[in-house]
């Protein structure tokens, strides 16, 4: 049986471009015992893994040329020689841009949660639902009423940071690009958007907005846009570093630094990064909270799904130019 | 009574100049009723006060020209008319660069610790050392082995900050300027020391004293040297923003930015900023255990003390040329 799969053809230099990618086929060995054989349904693409597509160490190793494009995974058993594991299963797991997956189990998880449907377990209930919600619950801590600030807030995580931080009584102002996402996020129970493609002042935008200052901002952007928050930022301010989207395609000398920090000091900022892995031990206890705000139509999600797994490059690189509206997904046709 | 007093001449543009400053006499009225009367016997310079010198705010509003400049004393009550203080009295206040202190008594503390003398009140258990104390026992908190690195190390902060990081178990290394000031950081039980003088690359210095990273830096001198150090953190490090001296005499516009900003998600950083102030409610107990520190010799410090009320500004100006070693206190001769 032939697979496919998306490899690291070239590091790409800035924006991705679809030569930076190389299809190829395989045949698939056959099952060994203990093995199992998913067919990947839906495929994630993520801005954070530009990064791992440089030179340079991340959270990870960089990835190789001629590896295969990692990403989240969700998909079904098709075969199994595995006692955990029975054929029709839905299996969530980061078998990356490729048409099946071949595993002793290991990083693969049954869908237990059946209140959500499967492709939500990579997008709201997986790792951008993840990081919205143990940055906005473990590191933000938003008290009733305080002021929560969310860059690329119609994204992934944004929109979920948003609806958590309101969940906890804050009032959430978000920023997106267009009328069509700040209408959405008006309707999810964004109390005030920012357009940035209606204001070229963003920084006078937020100022306008949140006449009285910032107490959270949970960024997804990077330097360029931090910077002019930092001024804003309301005294013992946190400021969630979730994303760092603008410098991903940045070589790391040309990125911006930040700004305006004598507020860290004068105004008892806290700056801290997240990396939502780490908190694994408490991913049940997520999945279920965030599956029963969506049952309760307390927390909305967007899925963007293109189909046909060579859509998978040009998916990706559209993330950079702020194409998608909502979770970006590839659906596998098998 | 004659009385003289230093106020602010001129905004300092850069390092400040003795004619920013001017001296005034003035006739100190009568003592009313609930008012107590000061001489203060010690005045200090902190590094932290260029920045109150411009004209923008900070953690308070800026000083206005013709203003007293704003800093800790200790001093003694020569005349009291309020029940709670009485002639001869050490107290503790932040009466300014002014020969004597006129009161009601609000924020005058009677210096209770008597383990320690007079000057303290206003070095190791003043600002300085509550700084220190709260930035590593509050928001550093190091564990048992933990690499602590202290930038301005010999300074009053960074001295204290070292000493306590290594009461909790910690290995600190300091970075200081010159041999004699190393040379005392390793008498105080620094396990490794710098000199910045010796290193024309203190990034590789670092690195080469700290090669398994380092989990913590206490920071007394700002971006120029923290954008070094954030590759250099391990994973879920915390950088305590105690102090940014290389900042205070630069325009906020040209001052350097915070480089190397992915780290903070990769490696999981913390970055804070405190201000002493904020925790006056826990300043008794600090005060206690700072002092019964210095009693176990488990705590030391220095002090770098000029004599004469007319040294002040050249004692401040010499802080940005790192001339002081230890904390820097003028003493009054009246």
């Amino acid at each position: 049986m032939q697979s496919r799969r998306i490899v690291l053809a070239s590091r790409p230099q800035g924006i991705p471009r679809e030569t930076d990618f190389r299809q190829e086929a395989r045949d698939l060995p056959a099952l060994q015992e203990g093995q199992i054989l998913v067919a990947n349904e839906y495929i994630s693409v993520d801005p954070g893994m530009r990064a791992r597509l440089n030179d340079e160490a991340t959270y990870a190793a960089p990835l190789q040329l001629g590896d295969t494009i990692e990403s989240a995974t969700v998909g079904r058993v098709i075969a199994s020689r595995h006692p955990k594991f029975s054929a029709g299963d839905w299996v969530a797991a980061a078998f990356g841009w490729s048409e099946h997956g071949l595993s002793d189990g290991r990083g693969v998880r049954v869908v237990a949660e059946r209140r959500v449907p499967p492709s939500a377990q990579i997008g709201v209930l997986g790792i951008p639902g993840l990081t919205a919600y143990f940055g906005i619950l473990d590191i933000a801590k938003p008290k009733e009423g305080e002021i929560v600030l969310v860059s690329s807030a119609a994204g992934a995580v944004g929109s979920a940071a948003g609806q958590i931080a309101a969940i906890c009584g804050a009032r959430v102002i978000g920023i997106a690009g267009g009328a069509q996402k700040c209408a959405w996020l008006r309707e999810i129970g964004f109390a005030d958007v920012i357009d940035r493609h209606a204001e070229p002042d963003i920084d006078a935008a937020v100022a306008r907005t949140c006449p009285n200052g910032i107490n959270i901002v949970f960024d997804n952007v990077g330097n360029s846009f931090l910077s002019g928050m930092l001024p804003l930022m309301r005294r013992n301010g946190r400021i969630v570093v979730s994303g760092q989207v603008a410098d991903y395609n940045t070589p790391p000398a040309a990125r911006p630094g930040l700004r305006n920090t004598s507020h860290i000091i004068t105004s008892r900022l806290t700056i801290r990064g997240l990396v939502a892995f780490d908190y694994f031990r408490e991913f049940p206890k997520a999945w279920s909270d965030l599956a029963q705000w969506i049952v309760d139509a307390k927390l909305k999600y967007r899925e963007d799904i293109d189909k046909g797994f060579e859509k998978l490059p040009a998916a990706f690189i559209g993330l950079f130019s702020g194409d998608n509206f909502g979770r970006k997904l590839v659906q596998i046709e098998h």
